[in-house]
């Protein structure tokens, strides 16, 4: 049974628990590190059953599930409808584009987010979080079934990102690294060998204020989770609580232009020229998110056996 | 006085001691990693005299003297005849390019770094690189005498890409991660107040089998270290034992095409086909490191007053 992990304060101590029907069954140590939880914690966490669960959730303050002290990997245009509306052919992705954020981007998935005073397009993606559990040193063929040999669990992972910043840099990993940028958890959701093969299944829906944006199941996405495990695997260490953000499907508030505009800026405009054009349309795109702002997402199979929770994040001004 | 720091393995075992011609005094105490050095190592390596230095250098395995558990931050074109050499004009840089590495391509001065099979145009950047002393989690004006309050000492990085993944994936991660791909050190060299002051007259070399190919200051820096520490305090968390490599001058094997190469990619080929040719080009280009090659890097004051040692690193197969 998938097991919904979460970490907290509670009277100003740090803890970690399992949820059960609103009331938390807190572990017998307070983990300083996700990595310490999955080395140490998993096997009481399985254990823990709802007679432990006195805590009422109400009471606690959620932190996120997890911490700031490894890995924020990340992949990029990695569903089909999200490559197709940044104005890319699907057929064409020849490779799985991986940046980072800084891990201290990292905050609870119900923390106000401060939209710094320089953004002004301020973008939000729902996506699956991977989260590991043993190192991977060396290359390494990963099968479909294996993941639950690697990965501790699944979270939800919203990647805000200054479009603003993150375009118009070409690298990624500024506009996308503010603190508060990435709104990890409720929890982390531990899975059995038989629950990892559910994965495709898992529904993604984010919402700003109750409006629906984004709604897809991560079985589309373009390279899985074992994929990206072998990739990187021959590529760098993965070590326990890493966290691998699997990408996001359409829906987005930043589109690319329509072809004439592309052409245009393909052809006749400066790169500066193109950029001040890009923010000049963003500038009237209700979609994106401005202080006053609520953000909710979700991620849960539909017949509701694997449930992540939900965020609820507030956009805020400085 | 500026305090050569090294951390090695002896008979087997782990340590860190400072260099004093050609010997170690080796510290009282084995740190797990960079940041617990910084934070308890550094007035016990100051203190240590050439009386102390007892074992000789010849005996012992260096290891980097950054270990790989903290955050690896990178800037591009942050150099103007580098800016030039990849096509684009330094005037028009309005930003930073930051960008990370994964950190377990950290290795030694003098390891052998394996080409991977499938790498063609792996090519080498020597940057300075700046080792964090304090944390930096909020927004901070650092000036530029305030460098030894956030830094604790200088090292150099070989900032090692393989530009056939770098390049045609847009985001630089991927390329410049591969195990090995950031040899680091000798030494992390502690500066006082007053040495930090000397930086620009750091002049960085790099040569391959002998041949100089990378000769600069770093003073040509165009977004100095103060600009960088104040930009990404109000970005985003650092801690003590985080790396950011400064960017590399001219002189790398990856050169942009001419101007009538460039028109063609821009306006004819498509962006597949622009790699393609980008790639076919770098083939036929004998600067790009190959299995044999010897990669030497130093960075030193002119008058040896602050000397980074240097690096040896032999590029060998699979």
């Amino acid at each position: 049974m998938a097991v919904q992990v979460i970490r907290y304060t509670h009277g100003g101590k740090p803890g970690w628990g399992v949820v059960h029907a609103g009331r938390i069954a807190p572990l017998s140590r307070d983990y300083a590190s996700t990595a310490d939880f999955v080395r140490e914690g998993m096997a009481e966490a399985h254990a823990l059953g709802p007679d432990a669960a006195q805590l009422p959730l109400a009471q606690v303050t959620l932190l996120s599930p997890v911490t700031d002290d490894r890995q924020f990997i990340c992949q990029g245009i990695n569903y089909a409808s999200h490559v197709r509306e940044s104005g890319m052919d699907p057929d064409k992705i020849g490779f799985n584009t991986i940046f980072t954020k800084a891990p201290s981007c990292l905050t609870s998935a119900y923390a106000d987010v401060v939209r710094p005073a320089h953004v002004q397009l301020l973008d939000y993606e729902v996506e699956l979080g991977l989260v590991m559990r043993r190192p991977l040193t060396k290359a390494t063929v990963v099968g479909p079934d294996q993941l639950h040999e690697w990965l501790a669990g699944v979270t939800i992972v919203n990647d805000l990102s200054a479009r603003d910043v993150q375009l118009p840099q070409a690298q990624f990993y500024k506009g996308k690294s503010y603190r508060g940028f990435g709104p990890t958890g409720p929890c982390l959701l531990l899975l059995s060998a038989q629950e990892w093969r559910l994965w495709p299944q898992l529904r993604m829906r984010l919402q700003v204020n109750g409006q629906l944006r984004q709604d897809a199941y991560c079985g589309e996405m373009l390279f899985k989770p074992h994929q990206t495990l072998t990739e990187l695997s021959a590529l760098h260490d993965l070590q326990p609580g890493d966290l691998i953000a699997t990408g996001t499907p359409a829906g987005c508030a930043a589109r690319a232009p329509n072809r004439l505009a592309m052409w245009v800026a393909r052809h006749l405009l400066s790169e500066q020229g193109k950029w001040r054009m890009f923010i000049r349309n963003g500038l009237r795109n209700a979609a994106y998110l401005r202080p006053g702002d609520t953000v909710t997402a979700s991620i849960r199979t539909d017949d509701g056996a694997l449930d992540l929770g939900e965020q609820r994040n507030r956009i805020v001004a400085p």
